[in-house]
């Protein structure tokens, strides 16, 4: 019972909601026919990435949870016997909206939701503008597969959210993500930052001795407001095992399924040679919930 | 004044000391004469790795600080003017012994130290039978050259440490480090354990938009008592930017000098445009001082 049979899916993704759901609806089908029994989206799938711009009518896309999105998800989940990773745009009260994954076990309940607690605000990712920042802490998901330490995004950027659901016992870190270049960067500097993304994730499997699923899309997608050129969204979904290890990783451009076994088990081993959490000097921390040490 | 022309002096190691600090002095001085003028050493470089084996006999090797050997290097400092980051083995009070970095301005003067504050203990490094844990917190050394978050090897695997000295101000991280392969070990796990070590340093740069500095010994070192195979020393010392891109790389198994400018205003560069410290959720970190949070 060690192993997860996980799939992700990296997508384009199009501008009508219901048309994006029926997609990936068969290709959740499609991952479960080949064994999937956890499967991981990108991040705000059902939608275009509305954040390349400030537009209030984009708050129309939100939803509540419960709600459409979630019955068709949980739907899926239950029909399939899967466990379900989705990452949804949350209405929660008027004028009051998440960026949110919400998690299906494999009889269709929702196990657990957690809401993005970083949030990002910098030229086509105006995120501060649409989502609250998450008020319900770092706190893994209890499902039938294991305790799924579910982030989102920026999220990945910080070693304290993935050591946070670490300590509080999270199997496997999953990360949705919508992530690309801007189109006017050097080949470098598009390099340098996609290597950045995965060098990150990937470090936060070392230092935990955990697994981490990262999903992002793919594709171009324009600038409405065309003050940007789009965001080329760049791929290279991941799993990567607890010591930072490739175990499979998406193309740049391709929309993928891939799927891949994870053995809950190597997390015991690897802490076993690598104890990192025996040594942690958690006397000499208390400096970290500062701004900054000045 | 933004350049740090840095060296990073990867070396083999003797058993007789002063032969090891004469062959170190060589270095140093061709390092400076090539223009450096920060140099860092690998951990411990004054003699073989001796923890080994637990032997209460390697207690000799060590020295007061200040003592014979911060003599030594702040005499070269102060005569080739140069910041010079060592790493020692300090008997600080009868039976009371620290992994000690100590840092030389251009006058020769100590700027400062650091007491190692992660202590590993597995077989072949036993550390924890030579070191007391450090009680200096994690402390940036001011410098001529900028303020140098000097950390210590095992302190490598742990973000709260590069996140606690970034928070106090540090321009560069970095890591005298002694780490290598078991020789019984697969080539994979080899492999494995190498690119991790590579990975999350590389990912304290991102996390932190700094550059790193990490230089390892070479080559190969029996174990006195004849337990375990001895340490091969995987070299791979290296310098990433505050993207986590590789500056220099040096090979497995030579000693080498490598020359770099590390150009401390890319700094604020990057932090403008990933401004990870404006979103930390430091009102949500508090659980990370819990041994684990269950």
């Amino acid at each position: 019972m060690s192993i997860i049979q996980t799939a992700i899916i990296q997508i384009k993704v199009g501008s009508d909601k219901l048309a994006n759901r029926q997609k990936l609806g068969n290709k959740i089908r499609e991952a479960a026919n080949a064994g999937a029994k956890l499967v991981v989206l990108p991040e705000l799938h059902d939608s275009l990435y509305f954040c390349q711009t400030e537009d209030v009518s984009n708050f129309d896309l939100a939803e509540p949870i419960p709600g459409p999105a979630t019955d068709f998800y949980s739907q899926l989940a239950g029909e399939l016997g899967i466990v379900l990773v989705t990452s949804l745009f949350e209405k929660r009260a008027p004028g009051l909206y998440h960026n949110t994954a919400v998690v299906f076990d494999t009889n269709g309940s929702i196990a657990g939701k957690y809401r993005k607690m970083h949030i990002p605000d910098d030229p086509a990712y105006y995120e501060k503008f649409y989502f609250t920042p998450g008020d319900m802490g770092f706190e893994p998901i209890q499902t039938s597969v294991g305790k799924l330490g579910v982030l989102v995004c920026w999220d990945q950027w910080y070693p304290e959210a993935a050591r946070l659901m670490a300590l509080r016992g999270a199997d496997v870190l999953i990360y949705p993500t919508a992530i690309g270049y801007e189109l006017t960067d050097t080949d470098a500097e598009k390099n340098r930052q996609r290597e950045a993304w995965i060098t990150i994730q990937r470090a936060h499997a070392v230092a935990n001795g955990v697994p981490v699923i990262s999903v992002n899309r793919t594709g171009y997608e324009a600038d409405p407001s065309k003050v940007t050129n789009g965001i080329e969204f760049w791929g290279n979904s991941f799993v990567a095992g607890p010591q930072g290890e490739f175990m499979v990783q998406a193309s740049n451009t391709n929309e993928e399924i891939q799927l891949i076994d994870i053995d809950k088990q190597r997390t015991e081993n690897v802490r076993r040679i690598w104890p990192y959490f025996r040594d942690r000097r958690i006397d000499a921390y208390a400096s970290i919930v500062k701004r900054y040490d000045d």
